[in-house]
Formats: structure tokens, C-alpha cells, sequence
């Protein structure tokens, strides 16, 4: 839900945004690129300026050419996310001069990270309200069935 | 500097950005708001999309709404700068609903705060490079005339 | 509403929780002892175990000692306010032994502190839902009219 | 020492404190379920309101409704721990109303964690002081012969 | 008594240590220059390579070149003295090229600070091992006596 | 850069600055030891005061005693550094009296760190200026050539 809340918040301050879907076979995630493309529609689906797109792993400075965009927005939970998050924006501006501009998160899901969902979700623990419904469904679904993708 | 770079970069990801200066007759600053102006005008001489406005001192989202600004930009220079800023953005999108987009600051301009400035500056160090050269003449001239204004 | 939060929190945790309120004739804060005794009563009528107590300025492992408590309880918004207190405490801890627990603050009033209350509400700006509905009476009323006391 | 030193305490503020040891037979840690609890058991040996008890793995929340525990307590060596420890505070706050509450760490021990005192007793260095005794025996006991179990 | 830690520390690892006092007729602070200089010769009796030395006020790099020194040392009690002293190093760098190396405080005296040891001691507070014994008798002997100096 | 700026800093403000070059054979990293050194001495060719040298796998306070040296010299990027290397000085301090100095780093490399440098490097990003030539060139000929060594 923080990142549905940046996106959503960002698409009002912008022409347009691009959420920038990772091909990635080396590390398979708990989804495959096309079932976070399907819930990441489902989850966005009221905003109108936003672009749902899978790209290579590469460079994110080539992803922005690639797409265009002008500038990279990240959310920030707290001083912690900025300390990680600042080499990497001067990295990129270094790279190709494209800016990072951040956006404080929402304090209702301050306690929201992927990793922090997932380990509640695999011991049981009820995550309703802190991901998407769609997102719920197939991560308990996953979890009854680990091999399915 | 480091504003003067927070407001070029800004203004390369927006469409226009307003400098709001403030009225300010209680606390009377080292320069009044007519010469603050003047020098904005010089330090920003190239940057075509960015307004100089003056402002009664009001609430910063009040502000927002006259100038129909609809998010504010602050430049970090570290993770205490967030610290600071980080309650006043939330404060200000709840009274509301205007947003706040913080730009890491140029690693260059670390070290560069007005309390600073006007600290060496007092002492007769050299502010070259830290401030536009029309703030330095400003500066030395009213350290050396402290009643003119 | 941070500090009626922490406090509801601790009455839940601790057999009784005693508010300290400073007598401090040097520094007339806004609202008076007795007035704010009334206004810590009003916001925390329903807590059975609180009680609110007036007391001479003093080390505050003093009022520890005079109220029988062997704990000081802290709420924290974030790192900031831990960097602030974590000497204190030690010193406390170092004169009397007296421990202090820390509470996390609830994300809904990370942006409340009683100096960007009042400054927002000097400029105009509606406080309701961040401070009790009778402080946000007593405060309006007192900056229309700011002799009385 | 630094976890002995934070129970102590607790002790000291609380009608119990219970000490969940988990079992985790997946990644199996330096000691056992029952050697760990044994040496709690003698480090903590003074202290009488102190309850050690082994746990199946599982949400943090539903190891304290079994326990019957009103709150957590952890202690907090510095800003870092407690950035670390406040997405899990707000978690676990968030699945069942249970509190966190943070102690300060004791000066003395700030530098003094698993990882840095196992790095430092593989390497051969003396760690007396900074564990009770008695680990300290078993942790070299263990390097010597790391099949035992 | 961090002060004095410090000092004794950087004695052990550079040739010479200059304690640096300023001269400050505006701001007169607790004690003045020779008083500031007799308690410093006291706590730093057996220390032979420290010289204590008056200063009138001026930039800390031009003190650096008055007293020869090619870098200052500086104690850190935490992260948030980091992100303080940063821009001043990195100004001071700018300023001259002389470096700011920085020594961490002994975790016996994180809570040590002149503002909060001087309020407990206004407060009544025992400060006996937090300054050195000579300071402590002076500065309770001029809360006694506020206009002697 | 960011270590090679630290290093010659260092060598300014001591008489001999001590690179330590750790054998590792367990975790083969990027470079073996012999061609470490080799880059060293290019990228420190004018430092006159500088002795690059390997050692054995052991405490850090065992080669600081190995090679005589007095101080543990780390650059420091950020207060995330800072936290990170508290803990290691205060051990390094408690298991033999060694002491850790910090030097701030150039702004200028904030972003640049070994993890960073080599992803960029790894999705063909430019590095140059980010490491010395030596280093770039022979991490771009690792990357095509990743079984040499």
C-alpha cells in the first residue's frame, strides 16, 4: 500500500508516470512479471496517467531514456530510507543527470515493507488493509502453493 | 548556492516554480524583501520558468494557493535536514492536501547553510563560490554598513 | 492528541500513571498550571488510573521520587526525539537509578508537536483532530485574547 | 551482557518478564533450544520475576497471547536499533494492540552484539566481560568442536 | 569530563594537542578566559604534551594557523553531533585546508553535556565524576555567588 | 576514490599511513591480494608516507599491533557510517586501547562505495572518475574475463 500511495500521489504531480516492472530471471521473486503487472493494475486502477511497464534489468538511468521520464520518484519512510536511497540518486544524477525527487510516505504504512509483509503473511498473521485485496489473495495463494507461477 | 541549485534543478521538472519571499517586519533579516528580490533576479538571470513573488507571512499552504503552486520543493542536505522538514510536509498535506517533494542537494553545497554563511562572512572569511557573487557584495557592504537598508 | 496518546497507552501498561505539570513563574507558558490540569483532565477523562499532579520545578528524578514512580515514560515520533532524550535518561538513570521507557508515538501524530500547533494555529490554520477539542478552544481563545490568564 | 542487562532491568519495572527462546530447527544457530535456556538461566539466576520459556517459530504477537504479556520490551543501543525496531513495533502494535516498549541500552554494552562478538572470540580475541561466563565457555567449547550439539 | 577525555586521548596520538580558549567580552559565559584556563591546567595536570592556550575570537581556521595546528580533533557523542559538526569540518576544509578528525567520546560520558550538566547542578543535582573535581567546586561556588568573576 | 582520498589525507596528518591488504582465501574477492596491492601503489604513486602491505586474516587490533600503528584511520560518508563503525572502535578500543580516528569524506564521493561502483560497472555503466584508471581498467577486464585471476 506505500507504494500504491507514492504512485498515486506522484501521478498528481506529474504529466505522467511510469511504473518500471524488473524482468529478472536470475532472482525469481514470490511473482512473475506478468502476474505484477496484472496486480499492479488491479491495484491502480482509478489513476488514468500511469503506464504499467516491463523493462530488462539494466541501468535505471537507461530505464528512465527508455522511457522517457525525466526524473526517478521514490517514497521515503524515514531517515533510514533516505540514507539508502541518497548514493543512489547521486549515483544516477552522476550517470545521466537524471533528478531523484522523494516523496515522505504516508505515516499509516510507515511499518509497510515487502519483506516485513511477506515474513507475517508466511507465519499467518492477517495483512488485510496493508497490500492491495488482489495482492493478498495471490500471496496467500502462493503461499498454499509455492510451485505455481 | 545551494537554493540557487535546488530552484534551477526544480525548475528543469516543472513547469513553473515560485520563489515565495516573505514580508517579514518583525524580524527584520539581513536584507529587506525589495534587495532579496533583486538578488534572486541576478542569481537566477538564466532560469526562464521560475516566478519572484513576494508574500504576506501567512501559512506556507496558504501561500501555495495564491501562487497555485500545488506542491513545495525543499532541497535535503542530509538526514537531519529530512528530520526537520518531514513534520511540516505532513503538516502542511493535512491542512491541505498540498504535497512536499524533497531534491537531495548538490554534495557540493553540504556545508552551506545562511547561519553559516554569515558566520564566516562576520569573521572575514572568504564566502566565494558558497553564495552568488551578487550576495557576497551585498553582504560585505551591509557587514560594513550595518544601518543602510 | 501525541501526548493524550502516549499517556492513554502507558495507563494500559502500568498500574498507575502520574502527569507531572511544572509550576514555572520565570517562563509563563501559554496556559497556567491550574488551567492546564483542567485541560489534561478534560482530554483524559476516561483513563481511571492517571493522576494529573502539579509540581515544583525541580530534577525531574525529584518529582520521580516525590510521586513514588519508578519510571519515566517517553513517547517517540522518531529518531530525532531519541537523540534528544537518550542523555537525559542516562542522566537520570545516573542520579537516581530512575529508569525511562520509551513508547513509540502513533504514526497519525508524528507531525503534532505543541511548537508547529501553535504557530500553525497563530497564522489561522485549523488544528481540530490535532490537539483535544478543549485545548483547541482555550488556545484560540487566549490568542484572540492573550492578556488573560 | 547487553540483553542480561536490559532483562534485569525489565525485571525490576515489571510483575514478570518472560524470555522467549524460539525454536528454529531450519536455521540452526550457535546453541540449542535447551542450552540456551540453560544459560539464561544461569545468567539470570538473581533475578526471581523472570520466566524462560521455549516457543514454537511464529508472529511475535501470538508468542505474547500465549505468554500472556501485555507488552514488549527491547532494548535500544542507539538511533540505528530503533529505526530497525520500529517497523516491527508498529507491526505488531498493528495485528494485535500489543505495546512496545524500549529501555535504553547501558552505555557500557553499545558496542556489544552476536555478530560483533562472535566475529571477535573466532578471531581469538578475549570477550570475557562482554558475555556471562558461562557463554562465554560454551562459545569457545563450541568453536573448538563445532559438530557437539 | 568528555572534554578532558578527549584531550587526553588526542595527547596519546599526535605530538602536540593545543586546547584552544576564546576570549568572548560579548557573550560572558560561566567562567572567564583565566579562570576557563586554570581549570583546564588542573584536569589536564599530568597530560605534558597538551598546551592551553587563549584565543581571541575569530575563524577556527585562522586559530589553527595562529597555533600551528594542522588539524582539529573533535569528540562525537552520537550521530546527531556528526551531522553537526560535518558542515563545519567540511567549511573549514574549504576555508584553509585543514582537516577535522574525530575522535568518538567515551560511551561513560554520552549523556555529559555542558548545558545539561549545568542544569542539574542549577537544579541541586550531584555531578561528582561527571566534571573534573575543580569544576565542580567552581561552578558550585558561582551559582552561590553569581556576580563574582 | 573515496579511499584513496581518505588514505592521502592521512598521510598528511601522520607520519606514516599503513594500507592493510587482508588475505582472504575463503571469500575470493574481485581482485587477489597481489593485484590489490599493485592497483594500491598506482593509485597512491605520489604518497610518500604510505606502506601498503598484506596480513593474515585476524582481529584488526592484532595488525594494528603487527604494524605499529596506533590508530585505525576510517573515512566516513555519513552518519550511516558512523553507526556502522561506532561499535567496531569501541571493541577495537576495549580489546586493546587502539584507537579508531574518523576523517569526514569528500562530498564529492559520497556516493561512490565497492557495492555500487560494481553493480553500475556490471550493467555497463561508466565509472571513470569514480575509481582510479587502474581499477576501472582492470575491473572492465575482469567483468569480460571473469575466471582470471
Amino acid at each position: 500500500m506505500g507504494h500504491v500511495d507514492v504512485i498515486t500521489r506522484a501521478a498528481k504531480l506529474y504529466d505522467e508516470v511510469v511504473v518500471a516492472v524488473l524482468h529478472n530471471d536470475a532472482k525469481l521473486g514470490t511473482f512473475g512479471v506478468d502476474e505484477r503487472i496484472k496486480l499492479l493494475d488491479a491495484a491502480l486502477e482509478g489513476v488514468s496517467n500511469v503506464r504499467i511497464e516491463a523493462f530488462a534489468v539494466q541501468l535505471l538511468v537507461e530505464i528512465c531514456r527508455e522511457a522517457g521520464a525525466q526524473a526517478i520518484v521514490k517514497g521515503l519512510r524515514g531517515g533510514t530510507d533516505f540514507a539508502y536511497e541518497l548514493p543512489m540518486a547521486q549515483m544516477n544524477r552522476h550517470l545521466s543527470g537524471v533528478e531523484t525527487v522523494f516523496l515522505p510516505g504516508d505515516p499509516r504504512f510507515n511499518h509497510v515493507s515487502s519483506s516485513l509483509i511477506k515474513e507475517v503473511a508466511a507465519l499467518g498473521g492477517d495483512i488485510t488493509g496493508l497490500v492491495p485485496e488482489e495482492v493478498r489473495a495471490a500471496l496467500l495463494s502462493r503461499m498454499q502453493n509455492p510451485e505455481g507461477n
